[in-house]
């Protein structure tokens, strides 16, 4: 373990996906993976999504747009789209950059993914 | 066909893909299928990339994170890197958007995805 | 929106899809993004399906064959195996086609698409 | 072998894909795995393409928009347009369903495929 | 059908998957495609996982990558985690095997697979 | 950069591919992307390709085994079927495990891996 790109990763992870995020993370793999946990903290968000030459949000609209296209990776574009909106994205641009895939994905990626952001607009309004 | 719509569209795929692109698009599909350039010229380019919410640097951003996990659109990544430049999207954040796919897309794709960047960059650098 | 193609299109979705089902899906849009419904019936509906060069049929047997390969465009699966019963195609038909392409989706995408399409046909029986 | 199905399979994939096509097919996999040969003959071409329940011209646009749909299987997509040609399939309905995926495959798919079907239709003119 | 080729592939399904995978295969399929269970049997388990070469440890290790990787199989993977440890492959080994496709799956599809191998692992500690 | 792990994944990648391929790898991302070399050989070589639970021959038929089924990761597939090659695994089990794959991944891109894995054994055999 890399202590300096954990914390900075774990801190990011946090602030991302709301305060209990990275506990949950790790709690998740601890009976499984231990070490997956690490690399997705030092990996994801220590390293790659802590770069300097595009803005975290941008970061956060390309995560969106690669999870639709995917079209498999439910949980982690909902989690996405949360993070979007913690940092400030409105749920118009969220919008757009999932219509944005349509003709790369297929309108069926996009109808399902238009259902995941549904969901996460209609929890936050509550 | 939608004349304001296709009228619109053939304008942004011009400014986009350079000059002559509307008119390339138009003679691959003749002898082919006509009206899927109507359809690629009025819908993606009159209709998607014309909307508002967001801009449409960050718009071209999506559509390349989109092409890079699908990993079998590559002349269609390299025509979006080419007009992601063509808006002033400097090279590095080109990069940085191929490079946040990558725990996503997967590795294999980021490098094949970069190994088209390359080209496109060198192309340009001439 | 081209209301000529709309209503072209909202008039086959209703009869392919069952009589509330141009409504069902505006209202599914509505609050995250109306004119994704537009498009929808202008563009596969009013635009696509409707072309001449081949039959319905063969259209809404073309988009079963996507949808399994795709792999998780499950519900849009289920709504296209209701289409092409509604249009007259024989359970057995819709079966063989998803069977055909086993050795290119692979076995497992058969196997779930066989799950939906077992539900369509218990659902009908009922 | 099932000396039945694979004599069966073979008479079906040389008139689908040309006279010496099963001979092609038997030589290519000869110094890598020859049962493969076997299995192509025997489950694709002895069983699958020979089954009731649909005709052999709408399983090869099943095998198509399948093709299509995967993005990357781009021999086997020229392959099966010429055997839909061989069985008589217009180019125009050729066409049509591949562009009947475009809104599952998206775009990308279709114009990659587009080139694959222009490639088969222009080397049939000569 | 080959009765050689289905009864060897039946006993080595109900030996793989459980004393009743077989019965339960066939019953699923019974009602929408029987043939399907056949080719299950005999080519999946009466041929390919039957086959010299490598051992059946190592075909099921292949398998679990494989499905994995399409990130829309989700029973089969399933299916296979419990085939795996029937036939005394550790969980440890599971688990790193799943972590090896990380970087070309990503790690979408890595998070998702051993959400699926954490119920199967807890299913087996009661 | 971590020098520890940085020196394990170069001697590991420089033993699986050959003498001078972490310099090639270095070169190569140089003028695009030079952390993604650092990517590379800490996090695929210096960390998952050496971690324990299973041994590093069967970490290489998983890869072979999720890049046939990503069916767009040709250049990858070459290279770990040379490193398993150069790990003493054989030419038929290599082929096995792709075989294996056949009915997950489906017949078109074990074909294509075919093709591939024959030029590699033809390119050895020199």
């Amino acid at each position: 373990m890399n202590t300096e790109l954990y914390n900075k990763g774990l801190k990011l992870l946090n602030e991302l996906h709301g305060g209990h995020s990275g506990e949950a993370l790790v709690n998740a793999a601890n009976d499984i993976c231990p070490d997956f946990a690490t690399m997705v903290i030092e990996w994801s968000f220590g390293t790659i999504l802590s770069r300097k030459g595009t803005d975290i949000k941008t970061r956060e609209l390309a995560i969106i747009a690669s999870c639709v296209t995917l079209g498999n990776a439910m949980p982690q574009l909902k989690a996405h789209i949360e993070a979007a909106l913690n940092l400030g994205v409105s749920k118009e641009e969220i919008v757009e950059i999932i219509l944005q895939t349509a003709l790369y994905a297929g309108f069926a990626a996009v109808t399902n993914a238009f259902a995941v952001a549904k969901e996460v607009f209609n929890n936050r309004g509550k």
